[in-house]
C-alpha cells in the first residue's frame, strides 16, 4: 500500500491545437492553469482525451515536459505511456518519473482491431513498467483496447505487482465492477476510480469508487458530489450530480474529446478547439468539409 | 497512371531484435540483402510485418534510414507510414520520399478497438500524403485496421487521387474484391495486389492480381507461381502453388510474423528469431514464461 492514496478528481488535461493543426503551447499551460484554479485534486496529461493517438514521440516528450514543469508540483501528476512495446512503455515510464510524474496510466496493450496481449505477457508489462519507475500505476480499463480485463485477472494483477493500486473502470457494469474489484482485491485496490466523463458517477461512488477521471470541461462541478458522497450527504450528492449530468449525457453521447475544448475556447482559455485531423470533429460545419482537416 | 508499373514479388522485410530487444542493425542489413539474392522485385519496410507497432519513432526513423542506404536503388523500396494524424502521415511520408522510397504504404486511419475515421477524412489523409510526398501509394486493405473500404470507395480514391494507384487487399473475400475492384477501377488501378502471405495468391492471379506482397519467408519460391501464371502456364504456376501451400498454411496460421525470423535465424540470416515483448512468440516454450519477455 502506498505512503500517500491518492483520491477525489483527476481529469484529463486536453492537448490544445492551433488551427493549423500545431500545438498550442500557450494554450496547454493556460488548461493547466484553468484546471488548477477548478481545485481539481490533480491532472491527468497524454490520455486518449489528449489526443495521445494523434501525437509523435517528440511531442509527447515536448508536452510532458512543459506540463510537468508548469503544473509544478501545485498538483499530482499522472502521465499516461501505454505502448504495444513494453520496452518504449518503460522507456516512457523512466521519462515521466524523471520529469515529475507521481503516477503512470496505462491501458492494456493493443494495436489495431485484433493485436491483443495474453495475460501472462499483460502482467509482465505492467511488473516492467513498475519495477523501472517505482511509482503507483493507474490502470485504465476501457473498450478502446479491445482487451476484457476480467476482476479476477486486476485482483491478481494488484497483488503481484503492488504498486498497480489504482484501477480507472469505463466499461459497461462500471459500478458492479469496480464493486467486485474492491471485494477481490481488498487493501490491494487503492485506489478505485471511475473514468468516462463521470457519467456513472453516483453509482459509482454508491460502489466504493474513491475518484473518478472525467474531462476537464468542469471539474469544479463535479467536485462537490464527490465531496458531499464523501461527507455521507448521499441526497445532496445526488442532488449535484442531477444537476451536471445534462451536460455530461451532451458530452459523452455527443461531443466526446472535443467537448471540454470547445467550453475552454469558448471560455477565452485556448485560441481554437480544433482536434487533430483525421478525428472527426463532434459538430461537423455545414458546407465546410475542410474544416476538420484545416489543421493537416 | 504513374510512367512505371510496378508487379510481381514485393515481400515484407522483418525487423530483426537481439534477444535483449534491441534493434539488430547488422540482421538488418542482412535481411534485404538475403531478398534481394532470392530475386525479389522490391520491399516493403516497416510494415506490420516489421513489427512497425512495437517501434518508437526514433527507432522508424533509424530503420528508414538503414534500410534506403543499405538497399540503395537495388529494387524499389515501399516504406509504410501510416499514422491516426494526418500531419504525421504526411511528415512520414516526405521523409520516406527524401529518403528514396519509390511507393508508400498506407492503411486506413485507425486506432484501437474502436476508433476509425469517416470516409471523407480517409479520402483527405490519403489526399494530403500523395500531394506532399508525390509518389505512389499502395493501400493496405486489412481486418487489422477495422475499417471497411468498400470497392466504391476504393475506385473513388483512385481516381480522385491518382497516386493511388496500388491496392494490397488481404480480406475475407480478397479475390472477389480484387476482381470487382479492378472492374469498377478500370485503369486507375496500376496495380491489384494481394498480401497475407499470398496465402490466396492462385485464386488473386486468376482474378487479375499483378503483384503480391507476402512475407520474406521464401520470395524465391513464390516468384516461379507469378511468372508461370503471367507466361499463361496456369496448371505449372497451380504445382507451384501447391507445393509451398503447406509452409504458407502453416506461416499464416500458425507462425504470423516469427515465421520468416524462424527460419532466417536458423539459416543464419539473423542471430535471433525473437519479436519484441508484448506480442506472443508463436511457439511458447514450456517452463519459460521469460522467454517471450527476454527483450524488455
Amino acid at each position: 500500500m502506498p505512503a500517500t492514496i491518492y483520491s477525489g478528481v483527476f481529469p484529463i488535461a486536453p492537448t490544445p491545437f492551433a488551427v493549423s493543426g500545431d500545438l498550442d503551447l500557450d494554450g496547454q499551460r493556460r488548461v493547466l492553469d484553468c484546471m488548477i484554479d477548478r481545485g481539481v485534486d490533480g491532472i491527468c496529461i497524454l490520455a486518449n482525451y489528449s489526443e495521445q493517438f494523434l501525437l509523435s514521440d517528440d511531442e509527447r516528450n515536448t508536452l510532458l515536459d512543459l506540463c510537468l514543469a508548469h503544473v509544478a508540483g501545485r498538483v499530482p501528476a499522472i502521465v499516461t505511456i501505454s505502448h504495444f512495446s513494453t520496452r518504449i512503455a518503460v522507456a516512457r515510464a523512466k521519462r515521466a518519473k524523471a520529469t515529475g510524474a507521481k503516477m503512470l496510466m496505462m491501458m492494456p496493450p493493443y494495436h489495431g482491431a485484433s493485436l491483443r496481449a495474453v495475460e501472462g505477457a499483460i502482467l509482465e508489462y505492467f511488473k516492467a513498467v513498475a519495477e523501472a519507475a517505482r511509482i503507483p500505476i493507474i490502470v485504465q480499463d476501457a473498450p478502446l483496447s479491445g482487451t476484457s480485463l476480467s476482476v479476477p485477472f486486476l485482483a491478481q494483477l494488484a497483488r503481484e505487482v503492488p504498486l498497480v493500486a489504482y484501477f480507472k473502470i469505463e466499461v459497461a457494469g462500471t459500478a458492479s465492477k469496480l464493486r467486485a474489484l474492491i471485494e477481490a482485491g481488498g487493501r490491494a485496490i487503492a485506489g478505485p476510480f471511475d473514468g468516462e466523463e463521470s457519467i456513472t458517477l453516483m453509482a459509482d461512488l454508491d460502489a466504493g469508487a474513491t475518484g473518478t477521471m472525467p474531462s476537464a470541461m468542469f471539474p469544479n462541478l463535479i467536485n462537490p458530489v464527490v465531496q458531499l458522497h464523501r461527507a455521507g450527504k448521499r441526497s445532496e450528492a445526488a442532488d449535484a450530480f442531477a444537476h451536471i449530468l445534462p451536460l455530461i449525457n451532451y458530452e459523452n453521447r455527443q461531443c466526446g474529446l472535443q467537448g471540454t475544448k470547445i467550453v475552454m475556447a469558448k471560455g477565452g482559455v485556448i485560441k481554437s478547439d480544433a482536434v487533430r485531423h483525421t478525428l472527426a470533429p463532434c459538430i461537423p460545419r455545414p458546407g465546410s468539409g475542410c474544416w476538420s482537416c484545416a489543421g493537416n
